[in-house]
């Protein structure tokens, strides 16, 4: 047996006994292991460091530097994180629903783990005790791929994690890491039906594209956001640009940030200058289609191609519409599930927008930031989920579970 | 753009209109189609004598010829089964939940369709038009992939049901079928993620196998059933004859038959002979490990390989274990997820059962044959689901259904 099936066959073993710890048992134990992180900060920066200084070496831009560089504070905060998930309530062991059918049987529906977990996400330590700490809530096995630039620091996390779940008396293969960090090592990864439920990436649209062409393992995509506000024309304008303000200056490089602008003709002349200005103030450059540069010829021309990207940079696109059927059927083509608004005071406007754009989450006269486990009131997330299946926008524990049901008969044969 | 590629972007035309169906045009245009098909009757014959013609000739076997077999009772019953559909609750368009956010967001959670499902599956022209009934209930458009065995009826059912849908003014892509039934398009038609959104395989194994190892949609896998039952040291003799012979003996070919039986070896010696005597005299051939046949030597050996088996046939294999831990170890080893059972007077050995053992279905007192759409009371089935994710054991209407947020603002936008 290879290496990787041996870690597959652990996490196996390890998620019959996770499966069954009691809500008390899992929460004491990420107090451990929360207490544990902080005790060893030392010797986690020291980890840490040998991945930036590699870093540094190879020249990585300033800003992925940041986002793998751990401090006291940050590890303080990867603790807090665990105490957090801790105080969440625990959705393992609830019964859904239970309905006698006519036969007299018992049909239950039970919440209960999905098993073993597998995630491969990007340069970003923290993920690694986040995602322990959401699996082993839910009383799932989770197996790790980070990535090539982040091993030092998660080989230290992971192992002080799993001394503090033996001292718990709770099975170390919980979490497991993949120290081997090449690609055909992942690939081969993505196909371990036999052992992983499911397969979770988190990371960039490359990563999860390659997730999604090599697993045989089922997937729940997260994803990229090509999120766009409609500006309606009964909007109101201050409005309107304070939500816009918000959600494409707020934070650029996120998913729920703001990346195309489609407003009503009717309201072009006057909406239009009052927003080039207000963008132009947070140094965002415009790209927007003929009409709306001939209101506003100082902004850049759009291409086709422009309403299909996700910048994640001071960048936006605008596209002018004659109707809200315009404005949809442009938003319907070109969104990529994830969050969409439109700032109306007209009720059916607003409806109809409801109804018939197709996306993870759909807003009226709010900002599409608030796309998050958290602002959602989950109180932690896994991820945000821009496919259909099993989950759809942002991902609560309640995601990393499954159902079965549950049947209490009294000798029951079919007819 | 070559066909398939056609056929994927009218299915997700279509899907934006049959989304907005109110259940009322719904119901009427089941109705209408299951006139239309009882009216099209000979019509359907025909095409359908093309296919038994050529599978006679083709050497088909019995049992596979009779499930391609149309006859005017069968169609009436596939009209019947479009009605039933109809008189079902439709779940499109609740809201399963809304709350108030802490700054005065309202985030609700809708039902809504899928969008565009394709369904890969085998010899049975039934299936067609009740996965028509289904997806079109749920507001879904559908892409048929039907057997080539069945390539002729198909066509005809699916231009009946396109008539249908046009003469009551509903888009006729609503349903699509590929008449090229090759291999190669069937492997293109799994990774057209741009247009479908879930891919459901129907049939045996090896389709099933082909499905996951080579789509790129998010496939719900529908399986196999190496179901169990576990014979306690307190059972219950009499029921669980009763039971074992309903699971084994009341229909072969289903996947909730029982394959497989795990005895305590604390009632081997008087429970094993009067088991033996029963399913023998049903013609099933029993497959034991030593120690059973030790009690009765006429059984023939099981191999390891027998506990992995889905027999779909008179045969049954049989392990004796000396402990529920052992049993529970057993069937998690060797079980597909599906449906497991114990029979036991104990209350202890039937609560640990159901709480460890990892399967869709798990009975204390009852035949697995129950793990059914109808038997369940969802009215209808699309299939059941052996994995974890979005579905999880038989799958009724909602299993085609997805939800999205609905998010109601007065401006808020995040800090």
């Amino acid at each position: 047996m290879e290496a990787l099936e041996i870690i597959g066959q652990r996490a196996k073993e390890a998620k019959v006994s996770l499966g069954l710890l009691g809500q008390t048992k899992k929460n004491e134990t990420l107090y451990a292991v929360a207490d544990a992180l902080c005790a060893h900060a030392s010797e986690i920066l020291e980890g840490n460091k040998a991945d930036t200084d590699a870093a540094k070496k190879n020249g990585m831009s300033e800003g992925l530097l940041d986002r793998l560089t751990l401090t006291i504070a940050r590890i303080e905060a990867l603790s807090e994180g665990l105490r957090k998930v801790a105080a969440l309530p625990d959705p393992i062991g609830s019964v859904l629903s239970m309905d006698q059918r006519p036969n007299g049987l018992m049909i239950g529906k039970k919440r209960v783990p999905l098993g073993v977990v597998g995630i491969i996400y990007e340069s970003r330590p923290n993920v690694t005790s986040d995602v322990f700490g959401l699996c082993f809530k839910t009383g799932n096995a989770v197996i790790l791929r980070g990535g090539s630039d982040c091993i030092h620091s998660n080989i230290v996390i992971v192992k002080v994690i799993r001394e503090a779940l033996s001292s718990c008396g709770i099975t170390p293969d919980a979490v497991q890491l993949l120290t081997d960090t090449s690609r055909e090592t992942a690939t081969r990864f993505m196909k371990l039906n036999q052992y992983v439920d499911v397969l979770i990436p988190r990371g960039g649209a490359g990563l999860i594209s390659s997730v999604v062409q090599n697993s045989t393992i089922p997937v729940i995509e997260t994803g990229t956001g090509n999120c766009h506000i409609y500006v309606d024309k009964q909007a109101d304008f201050t409005m309107a640009l304070d939500i816009i303000d918000n959600a494409k200056t707020q934070r650029l490089g996120v998913c729920n940030a703001c990346e195309s602008l489609v407003i009503h003709s009717a309201v072009l002349n006057e909406f239009f200058p009052l927003l080039v200005k207000r963008l132009t103030e947070k140094n965002i450059v415009i790209r927007a289609d003929e009409r709306a540069r001939a209101v506003c010829p100082q902004c850049e021309a759009a291409t086709e191609e422009d309403f299909g990207r996700e910048y994640l940079d001071r960048l936006i696109s605008v596209k002018t519409v004659d109707s809200e059927t315009e404005a949809i059927a442009h938003i319907n083509r070109y969104n990529t599930g994830h969050s969409e608004a439109i700032i109306t005071e007209n009720y059916d406007a607003a409806m109809r927008f409801l109804n018939e754009i197709d996306a993870a989450a759909v807003y009226v006269n709010a900002s599409t930031r608030f796309t998050d486990g958290e602002e959602f009131g989950f109180g932690a997330e896994i991820g945000i989920s821009t496919q259909k299946l099993h989950a759809r926008g942002p991902m609560g524990l309640e995601a990393l579970t499954t159902t079965k049901y549950i049947i209490f008969g009294q000798g029951q044969v079919r007819k």
